[in-house]
Parts: structure tokens; sequence; C-alpha cells
């Protein structure tokens, strides 16, 4: 047999052309979200006051198998998709073998991450519906850059609230945005009630997910023709990530490879849900047997510490409950550098497999992360998200066990995106200054 | 015919086994280095002091047609290439047609440019030759990024003299090149001779790329095992440039299809000579014609404003001579975001093709880059560097007057990197505040 090459494309015509949409294949649903003050579920025509009209339909789907891929998202994938699937080559000679390592790598874009995939479906569902203008909330600034180049694609105004201290540190990432025609307002603000109010409350408090999260929601309430559009946790959003494991599936399959270990950061949970959905389908329908992992930060472990039950998706309150594996909505975790993996619950889809045991979790200190991503830096020439790089070194783990037991397993890992923002938190682990407290 | 796809990437068994040498096919070749006292063409021992012996064969080498790319060289390669041949269906899109644009996109390594093509090479060749450590200067950062990179690789101790300026407005890209274990001195620095000459003469300096040059070039002499490592402008990185051209032209003969106009952007000249060369090969041998178009900043218009004649290489004249277009060597840029486009001559290979009127070259304003920038930054969703934006530039141009002739031609130019550590451009454009003066 052929080598298998560094880097496997699917031609134009193997991409999928549908979503995948995991929950049809639940025997047992994920919990729907529920009233706060009912805790009856939510219905479309109350969702729909947030959220675009399509989005709600999808978020509210759990028996449609597949859902078509709209023409216009799908030439917009085709502009960064399909990403490739990488074997490791360089990293297994590092390790030792006699593990195979693969990783899908979503990187490849000026957002910088997979956060893309599920904004310009967003977008183009808001566009759609006719609205003029969106409104969201970005901490570490991935989603906030996808969803300012979705934005400016479909012709859509972009309103985001950043979190203020990101918004200091991070002037790059905003200037960014602000290049794709995104309006970037530092959270919390003066533009809204909630963000006056704390303000007042807190003087010179630099935000957080939950405020600015607030602010984005009664923006889109207040604005005349505009809904919120959120980057993870959601059903929908985790349906179109489905692209990457459809892609991961589709390639490993060409290739004639069958996983053993498929791994990937969580933090709202829609990069693993989406790197792994079909295979955890196959799973769910007794098709194949398959390892999925999830990791996340000692720092913020909603999986491996958080309890299964109904909780507030954000710190503000204003956002529907959800049942998940939760921290509490007031969790603060402590300092990390992995800024996409502080959320204190994890997506209701990925909690119930979880809760089904379809997938394990795995939490990691950021400085034995910051090793790995400095090693797969130096041999995959690579500089990977912080993010990424909980996924990178559970996989270094895995292969590592491989060389101890002796077991020739096969591994496949989500790379969800590129360092290019994080050098910050590069200094500090360059510097010896990084701790795990 | 099937419509051509948004990417073409050539197979692992499609690319380049060798780089083309386009001297081998030039009757009149480019002129030699020379001695700055004697003016006599450097025989390979003097240039062995200060460059690899390998790198130094290449140098001289002008006859022969196509050199092999070593194992080693071609292994890294397979880790960010082949580079993706990009149909810019979105910017057609925006124009309007009829002109069909191409682009060759080198910017998906974490170097975020096509530096990485020489940076390997020269790497390997320093590491056969049995050196451990190699040094070099970097002004905007991408080639110091790049030889870091290589360095790691192959297990070099990599030294990088950093223009003090752009050390402490870069500490980003400085944070790249320490990840991939470079020490990063700023340059002039109190560790040289030259750095403490300077720094006396003239206290508080922010240094100049002549002034690192000097530095890295004192170092590597001093250093027991060390050479000199250079990215830009000399013929052997022209000569490992040329896998851009190859594989443009292998895809866009695997596509059917051929090009009226070729464009790259040109500061040292190893871009456009890379990207050009096996077409440019075509036209030596009388067997194509095509437009071969350098872009240069008008504030460093070293083809469209100078001199064709010996001129220093670096700032400090401790280089050796090369015939070429020249500014003149005390030159100074008026400050423009294009770092990799401020130096004061052109490649010797680029300059004895311009007078022989094989290429064109046009000059273009900053401004005017980055409205091109924007423009391709929204539709084609890639931040490009400011170096790049100058071939987008022109490409529209070049689109813009086949709509006004509504001719349909082809039009192909070379996106050498992304803008991801150029932000502060960005903002200054942005903001309204970036002039052309």
């Amino acid at each position: 047999m052929a080598k298998v090459p560094y880097k496997t494309y699917l031609a134009e015509d193997e991409v999928p052309k549908a979503w995948y949409n995991v929950r049809a294949d639940m025997k047992k649903k994920p919990a729907p979200l529920v009233d706060t003050a009912t805790k009856d579920p939510l219905p479309a025509e109350v969702l729909e006051r947030v959220f675009c009209r399509e989005c709600v339909r999808q978020e509210l789907d759990d028996t449609t198998q597949y859902i078509p891929i709209p023409g216009p998202v799908a030439e917009f994938y085709r502009m960064y998709r399909p990403s490739p699937l990488v074997r490791a080559y360089f990293l297994e000679k590092a390790i030792g073998g006699p593990a195979e390592i693969y990783y899908k790598f979503e990187g490849n874009n000026t957002s910088g991450s997979h956060k893309l995939n599920s904004a310009i479906a967003q977008a183009y569902y808001a566009k759609e519906q006719g609205l003029t203008d969106v409104t969201t909330e970005t901490g570490a600034g991935q989603w906030g850059t996808a969803l300012s180049m979705a934005s400016a694609f479909f012709g859509l105004k972009c309103h985001v609230f950043m979190v203020k201290c990101s918004y200091e540190q991070k002037p790059f990432r905003r200037e960014v945005m602000r290049t794709y025609g995104a309006e970037v307002t530092p959270s919390p603000s003066m533009e809204t009630e909630i963000g006056r109010k704390i303000n007042a409350e807190h003087p010179g408090t630099t935000g957080s997910l939950g405020c600015a999260i607030s602010e984005a929601v009664e923006a889109a309430m207040k604005l005349p023709n505009a809904r919120y559009l959120l980057g993870s946790v959601l059903n929908q959003v985790c349906l179109h990530q489905s692209v990457i494991g459809l892609e991961t599936k589709a390639a490993l399959e060409k290739l004639g490879v069958k996983p053993d270990v498929i791994i990937g950061c969580a933090g709202g949970g829609s990069n693993l849900s989406g790197l792994s959905a079909p295979f955890i389908g196959e799973m769910l329908r007794g098709e194949a047997k398959y390892r999925v992992v999830a990791v996340e930060p000692v720092n913020c472990p909603s999986l491996t510490k958080g309890e299964y039950r109904y909780d507030f998706c954000d710190t503000g309150k204003v956002c529907p409950m959800a049942k998940m594996y939760t921290l509490g909505c007031d969790f603060i975790p402590a300092a990390d550098h992995a800024g996409g993996l502080r959320y204190h619950g994890m997506s209701s889809t990925l909690s119930e497999l979880y809760d089904q045991k379809l997938i394990e979790a795995v939490a990691l200190p950021q400085t034995k992360v910051f090793e790995a991503a400095t090693l797969f830096a130096r041999v995959e020439g690579i500089l990977p998200a912080p993010e990424s790089s909980h996924a990178i070194c559970a996989a270094i783990d895995e292969a590592r066990r491989c060389k101890a037991e002796d077991r020739k397993e096969t591994i496949v890992f989500g790379l969800t995106g590129t360092g290019y923002f994080d050098l910050t938190a590069y200094a500090k682990f360059n510097d010896g200054q990084m701790t795990d407290a």
C-alpha cells in the first residue's frame, strides 16, 4: 500500500453536502433549553426573538439526520475548506512510535480557527431572514473575528461586544475585526442598560464573557432588524461544526484508516462535538466503536468536575437555562491562557453523550499543555492555539501510552487553530513565568 | 470542461523534485558579486568564509538548469507544501470580470510567508556542512521566523539580529522565534564590535537592516562553527524560491490554463524571481510569451527609479558589491508599512532580467495598496501581508484594465504571506491615519 501522504485534501466533489445532526441518532436526546422562570421548554417563537429563525429550527430539530448545507455557505466553505487531514509523521518520530497520529487542521483561515464554520452559516441565515445587523460577544476573539468575516461576506453589520480586558490586551484581534468592517465595543460599555448598570456597580471592571453576552443580547433586541449569534454551546453550532468530522471521516476512509481514539479540546463543546459527531453516530447506530476524548483545562473542568443539571448559560442570567455539565454559572476560572476553554458549562449534546459514557474526559494543566504546544510547533511547523494544544497534549499522552504498551493505535485529534494572537501566553511560558495555579 | 476548482493542490508525486535555475537559460548572465576593493569577482573560497559551502556553489552556478531538492528539504516541504493555487472567484466577482485571476498562496505556515522555502534549504546545507550555529538579521521578522523554524528542525542554534525598532514594536514576532528556540538580539547590540561602534556613534538609535546584517556577519565570523544566512537578494535564494513558480506552472498546466500576466511584489526580489522563473525560462528559450510584473512601493522604487550599477548590498558596506538596480546603499526609504519591500537594491538576477526587458515594474502608493488589501481580505477571506498586497493591488489594476478593454486575460499573482503581525499598519489605515508621504 502506498504510504499515507502528509496531507489529505478531499476534492471539491467529495466534500460534505449536508451537516450531520447527531441528535437524530441519539435514543435519549439532549435536554431542551428551558425558561428560567417556569422551567418549561422554550418554544421556537420565544427563541426567535433572540436568534435567527432557521437557527432556532435547527436548534430544536433532534430528528433530521442530515441537514443540507445551503449553496452560499458551501460556496464560502470552498474558500478555506476542505481543511487538510495531516499525518503527523514528524510528531510520531519525536515520540518514537508505534502509534499513528493524524490531525484535522482548522486554523488555515484568517479567523484562525474552526469558528468560521458556524459563523458563515449563521450569517447566511440572518441575511436570508432579511436582517441587517447581527450582534455577538467575544472573549479571546476567535468567534468575533469569524463572525466579522462572515458578516462582511454577506453585507451584514456586525456588532461585537469584546470583553474589556481582551479588547485592551488583544488590540490586533480587534483590528482584524475592524478591517472586516465590524464595530467592536469594549464590554461592559455605556451603550446598553446592562453595561451601564455593571459599570456603575463595579467601577473599573474589565468585564466578563457573561456580561458581554448580556450586552450583545440586549443590543440585538433593541436594534430594529437584528439578532444575536452565538459561537459555541448551542445545538445549531455543534451541527454546523459537524463538517469537521464529516471531512475527517471521509478522508480517513479514503486512506483506508480506522481511528482508535478521537481527541478534541472542549470549551463550550462545538469543536469536539463537530469532530466526533459522525463517529459517535456510528457508535449510536452500533456500527463501530471508538474512544472519544474531551480535553479541558484543570482550571475549568466542567466535564471532569462539574455536575449534570440545569444551569444558566451566562453569568448575567439573561439567557435560557440548559441542562449540561456545569461548574455553576458563577464559577470564575483561575487565570488560564486558553480563553476559549474558560466556559463554566458544556454543550447539552456533548453533556448528554458524556453522561451516556460515549465520550471520556480528561483535564490538563496549562504548563504541560504549553510544553506539548512547543514540541508540536517545533516538529510539525505550526504554532498552535492554547486551546488546540490541549488536544495535542492529550494525543501525545495517548501516543506515549501506546509506546509503553507497544500498541499500534491510530490517534486522530482536532487542531482547531493557530496561536498567532496568543503570543503573550507563549512569552510567559518561554520566560518560565507560567504556573498552573 | 469542468469548472476550475477554488483551490488546486498538486499531489505529493506531482511536486517539484528539483529547483529551477533561471540563470542557466540566460544568454547574458547576471553580473557576479565582486570584492569591494578590487572589484574582482569573488571566488568560492572567499564567499565560503561567510556563507555555507553548498550555498556558495549554488550562488556561483549559472549553468545547471535543475538542481535537485535534497531529501530532507523535500520532506520538510511536505509539511506546508504544496501551497494552493487559488482561483480568485470572489475577487473576480467583486471586480465584475472578464479577467480570470489566480493566486499562489504562500502564507499557510507559521512563518507566514514564502521565506521558509529558502530557510529550510539553507539550514539543511549548514547542518550538512557540520555547522552548529547560524546567524542572520531580520527587519519585519518573516525571515527571522522562517530561519528559526528551519533551525529548530535541524537542531541548529539560530542567532537573529532584529532591527531594534522592530524588536520593540513587534514583540509577537520575536516571541515566535523564541518559541522555536532562537536567540533574538535587538540590533545594534553591545555583542558585536560594529554594534558597539554604532551605539557609541549614534546613542539611542533604533537600528537598520544594514546594521543588523553587519552584526550578523560579524557574529558568524566569530562563532567557532557558524555561517551567515540571508533571506533574499542572492541567487541561491531565488533558486530555492523557484519552487513557487514550478508548483504554480504545474498546477496551471493541470488545469489547462495559460497565464497572460504574472505579478509579484519585489523587495529583494526572491519572491517574484521564484514565482516567475519557470515562465521566464520559457521566454528565454523562445517557447512562450508572458508579461511579468514586479510591484514595488513608491517609497522604495529600486526598479522604477533606481540605477543599474554595482553597489553595496548593505548600508554598513561590509558585504560584497552586487550589480543591481539600486537607489544607493545609503537610501533611507520614507516610512512605509511594507517592511519587506524597503530594500535599496534588487536581486542581480531580477535586475538583469529587467534590464533585458523580460519583466516590467510598477510602483504603488501604500494607501492604495491597503485599500486593495482590505477589499481582498473581505472577499477572499485572507488578511494579506502589506508586502503581498502590492501584488494584489497591481492584479486588481490589471483586472480593471481588462474590464475597461473587455479583454479576458488570465492574471496570476503571488500572495506571499499573511498580515497577522502587521495589524499596527492596518490600524493606521482603518483609522484614516495612513499617508503616502
